[in-house]
């Protein structure tokens, strides 16, 4: 591997994704087999490899959470191989007919799923996400640009050792799946080249994100975050508002589709003893608008604007009564990322405006905003959650790996 | 209108879209055959704003054909109206469910096709786009930001009016569609704001496209250049190839689906003689390699590396002789811009390995590249051609100006 030149790249990526782009379904699922079974066989070198990205971040005072995502010991490597294996098991997006008709001079025209071409995504230490890359996009027909963290450097190294093996294996090209290291500039230089990629997809925090948004004349498919609501409309059940609410924030308050902040309907006051009692027990810590703070004798810190466009990822929730439904739409059309938004209502008519007016990729009725998850929806893998307008909306699943191209055969039809 | 500020175009519009994306379809054709019957009552006040920019257009010396570009006569205007009329009849894309599931948990999760929000078109001196382009916005539940030329500003002024007392008429606000003026530096500031809209449409040369793409922070959507190309395979009927040939490159010269290079299987010089004789009696003129030129009596000059790049847009073939299949595909792989290339053959084997390896948005078998417009194909109105992967690939129609929501209905589910 080693730094590989912008053009090189771009020539390299091209000559693969061609034959990527040709090949069957059975080749490319033969392929990630063989990567599962490399990855496998070649277990000790990969600890190895990993053991000594670990001493050198341990060396440099790295912290410890940074450290674990790190790691990888016996049981995450076999997650890794199964994964792998998961992923091959998959329905194969690449050949699926979406669309077809047959035009008014005979012309047959079908519409089918293609590879997008050459997708780069850009990383940070966890060295899992070499392996899920480049199995989703071997699977896709498309060929994976790997811009990984120096501080894992020699486990992508063995990692993607045993990638290339399992293609080689296939009959497939080594190209396939390249490795690109090299200096945060030169990643910016790499993203100006429209040549270089396809479409360029960052899995790490904002700062990255918004550098590849800064610097990429490459469409940039980013994972966003998630400033997510749940409103307690008048007519919540209030067994429901106080399981949904609770779930929403304290299931998993590190990840994007957790609530960050809770609207309730003025005429329910009645449901904050019971709903914030619940979350302060759960371990939450509260901050409130003034009639929130008025309503209930809980500790509940003065929340501030602030507070209505943090994402806190923790446990950590802002609350606010709003004075009706239409309050609370214009609360979220405000401050939500456009992301998860959640009504607990038992009104047909609430729960319709509420669908129809909230402008976020996954709205929902009496169930909990934590059900965001390409996973949860039935779609196998996934490779984030998108708040982008164009092309993908919510999670990102296999198929969205994919574009389309028009087939259209004729008898010699010429235009009139 | 005048000027208005980059936070203007986004608050406005953000307000405006919060309404129309709310707006059944019934409100938004009623918008629009309101327009159409402002349109046809303002025709006088209408022609005698364009004939004002017609005499400062002409007085500054503009090219001919720009100035008839810009000009408007009774009949273009009833057809503006017609044009009108015809969007409002289109199915409506927005409310469209294109995916529906009832999840393991019971929650039954819907996407549903809702407006992208805030779509700014950039175009040059044509009024119709004006008029075109707020109506398939309107009927898409878009609000339209419209930055049209200085040299139209009269007529723009005048159509715009129509436009809003339209949108007045059925209860829609008439911010739904903005007019932006201002220098092209105050254009590059604006769509440096992601706020400003959510999508940039440029509909105008590859310098205005380049300009988005260099300083756009919102997605472009834009419709690109085509590099066509027809192939005349060993199995091809020289009767189809003459043809396709000749349709393909004569009918309408101008345009990015005409054919811009002729390659030919080396085993078919046969076919040059009738198909560039047709060609050159058609007043096509031809630029050969050596082959091609060696094999038959024509005047056809040498064709350099430049000719193969070259989209001439004018009645100018490019002509090369190809050793095989697989030459042509590589030739095509490397010029190609990625719109539409066909193949004339008899194989099967030969049509479905062309079709499997060309990476363009429509790929041809026995058919004239011509045939690449969302009238054809049967889409009704069409924004441009897509040569991009994400979003949309070729033609984009009313429902590519949309994106998809979730929708997920529950009785009370939390994620375990």
């Amino acid at each position: 591997m080693g730094i590989i030149s912008s053009n090189a790249v771009a020539d390299r990526g091209r000559a693969a994704a061609r034959i990527l782009r040709a090949a069957d379904t059975a080749t490319r699922d033969a392929a990630l087999t063989a990567i599962a079974r490399h990855l496998e066989a070649d277990a000790a070198a990969i600890l190895s490899a990993n053991a000594q990205d670990v001493a050198a971040a341990v060396a440099e005072g790295i912290a410890a959470s940074l450290v674990d995502r790190l790691t990888l010991d016996p049981q995450r490597l076999d997650a890794l191989a199964a994964a792998v294996r998961a992923v091959a098991a998959l329905d194969d997006p690449v050949g699926r007919i979406v669309d077809d008709r047959r035009l008014h001079n005979g012309l047959e025209l079908i519409k089918v799923r293609v590879p997008i071409g050459r997708v780069l995504v850009v990383y940070e230490a966890r060295p899992n996400v070499t392996v899920d890359v480049a199995a989703l996009c071997i699977k896709s027909g498309n060929v994976a640009l790997l811009r990984g963290s120096s501080s894992a450097r020699a486990t992508n190294a063995a990692l993607g050792n045993a990638v290339r093996r399992g293609l080689a294996d296939a009959g497939l090209p080594e190209d396939a799946v390249l490795s690109i290291e090299g200096t945060r500039a030169e990643l910016g230089e790499l993203v100006s080249d429209p040549a270089t990629a396809d479409i360029v997809v960052p899995r790490g925090g904002e700062a990255l994100k918004d550098f590849l948004l800064e610097h990429s004349r490459i469409p940039v498919l980013a994972a966003a975050g998630g400033n997510c609501h749940v409103y307690l409309d008048r007519e919540a059940d209030q067994a429901m508002a106080v399981a949904i609410t609770v779930n929403a924030k304290v299931q998993r308050p590190g990840v994007c589709n957790a609530a960050e902040t809770l609207l309730v309907h003025a005429d329910r006051l009645d449901l904050l003893a019971p709903v914030l009692g619940a979350l302060h027990e759960a371990g939450v810590e509260l901050r409130g608008c003034d009639r929130t703070r008025a309503a209930v004798d809980l500790p509940i810190a003065a929340a501030t604007d602030a507070d209505w466009s943090t994402e806190y990822l923790d446990l950590v929730l802002a609350v606010r009564v709003v004075d009706d439904l239409d309050a609370a739409l214009e609360h979220i059309d405000r401050y939500a990322t456009g992301h998860s938004e959640a009504i607990v209502t038992d009104s047909l008519e609430a729960a319709r405006r509420f669908v129809d007016v909230v402008d976020s990729a996954c709205v929902y009725v009496n169930a909990s905003t934590r059900f965001t998850d390409g996973g949860e929806y039935g779609m196998g893998a996934e490779v984030g959650n998108s708040t982008a307008r164009l092309h993908v909306r919510g999670p990102i699943g296999l198929e969205d790996l994919t574009t389309t191209k028009y087939v259209v055969t004729g008898t010699g039809q010429i235009r009139a």
